[in-house]
């Protein structure tokens, strides 16, 4: 319990970076910058708890707050050299999508929904606090064009079921879930897996579907 | 009642493809994509929902999320033959506006809340999964700017109320209303209808009314 | 009370104004502008009551939506004049901050939460409508970047806390916070105080710091 606690920290301290890291790209000050983090971190959670008619985690418990302040912290003291640890960054950052997904598939499961509804939340936790992120600095959610995320929160949750079916103990389904939504990640990234893309249409300067009735 | 189902489903499906045609145009993926159509068709309503406190309507059933895949395999396959239906989409697009304004000021008016919260929760239904939409693929949204959309939902509504307030039965209040919602959106559209625009101010460079006081 | 209601209903007049005179600078319609100048005026409250998991003030009694279209008439009517009023605006919207934060605050405290959740009410209250403004125009939030703002509220709660500690009357506490608030906001603007900024990294064309691991 007490480790999967400490990975959960882990992985919100990676979200927390990561937002953080693309506010100081869009020049916001450290309140602009301790926000975006913040709801990088815990808004997938927030929006799951919401939908689930629960009171949103982060306000029972300080932790997620002080760990988006320390996570500010560590951008403003360590700064450009934060590049240098990319790729540990970005083994936190699949830790994190791994134990979300886990997380949100579970409080999912105890409110009593049936397993499509547990895998959109526990995606929805891993994956929707990187679109507010975006949406908060004004860009288009990277997720929505860049290889594999969210699908790998997706089939995570699929084994979660699978693990389920197949009464495996509880803390089994979660390791095999969790080891196989960051294994997911990893190697999307490094094989460069990404899903095919919609061509856009010719005539969509017009940017409506609805056209006139002529 | 099954006729009304069959209603909403198509209503669905028209606010998907309207919404996984945006995120063609912008390139997005599949998964991309499928998200933006899914919260263009059941995103008013999720916010409607969680205004009233229930539980968002598509975890109860998987109907939407299948009409939603079924849309995205419809842009996948027919793509570009979708610009020739143009005029069909819009009208299932106006049916889709009627008939979700209809459920909308029902929902609100089981919980018990007055009219004008009812017209809002009506409109909220039919036009906030546009803006929704709009926001996620990083737009302006095309409400706020172009013709008679939300306007409709919100005449309908009172028209809802109108009916009730005559005692009418409760069918018919909702043949008329999304009758009504259907008609002033397509006359709007066909009669380029549109309300009057507010005009910038000449010093807004500044882009902030709160000047310091000097 | 009466007096407090009024403040209340001031404020909300002044961000109403905000948000329709953001909404005019971008050429929106009268619906449009509409809803940004509501969004404005009530956001911050709605996310607040959604996640404290209260019914939406404003869907409580109309007077919101009325003062908004006040607004709206204002801005139709009097439009380039406004702008020479801007530091009357400035102070009207400062003391809806002040009282806006105190009613998060007593909001939150009154569900039962312990003090740090009421001051992120607190704070929310009064500066997350302006955050949600910025949004739905597609502009980076402002207060990411510009002065003081949010963290007037977070003081301004901190200081409540403080009254309360010190077993002040609720009244007396209410005063002293708004006032603080209010005077904050005010001195941040006059004496050009704001928040360090955070450097952009170099290599940020990439804009994301998940970097594939080679």
């Amino acid at each position: 319990m007490t480790f999967t606690i400490l990975l959960d920290y882990i992985g919100t301290f990676a979200f927390a970076i990561s937002g953080i890291r693309m506010a100081s790209a869009k020049k916001f000050d450290w309140f602009g910058a301790y926000v975006v983090g913040l709801v990088t971190a815990v808004g997938g959670g927030t929006i799951r708890d919401l939908l689930l008619g629960l009171t949103p985690f982060w306000m029972l418990q300080p932790s997620y707050l002080i760990i988006t302040a320390l996570a500010l912290l560590t951008v403003i003291v360590f700064g450009k050299h934060l590049i240098k640890i990319n790729t540990t960054m970005f083994i936190f950052d699949a830790i994190g999508l791994g134990l979300f997904t886990v997380v949100g598939y579970e409080k999912s499961l105890a409110v009593g929904f049936p397993f499509w509804v547990n895998v959109i939340m526990g995606t929805l936790t891993g994956a929707a606090g990187g679109i507010l992120r975006d949406t908060l600095i004004n860009e288009v959610p990277l997720i929505f064009r860049k290889d594999i995320y969210a699908i790998a929160c997706i089939i995570g949750g699929m084994i979660f079921f699978g693990c389920q079916f197949a009464n495996l103990h509880n803390a089994t389904s979660e390791v095999i879930t969790a080891s196989s939504v960051i294994l997911i990640r990893i190697l999307a990234v490094r094989c460069h897996i990404s899903l095919p893309t919609l061509k856009g249409e010719e005539n969509d300067d017009e940017n409506e579907p609805k056209l006139p009735i002529t």
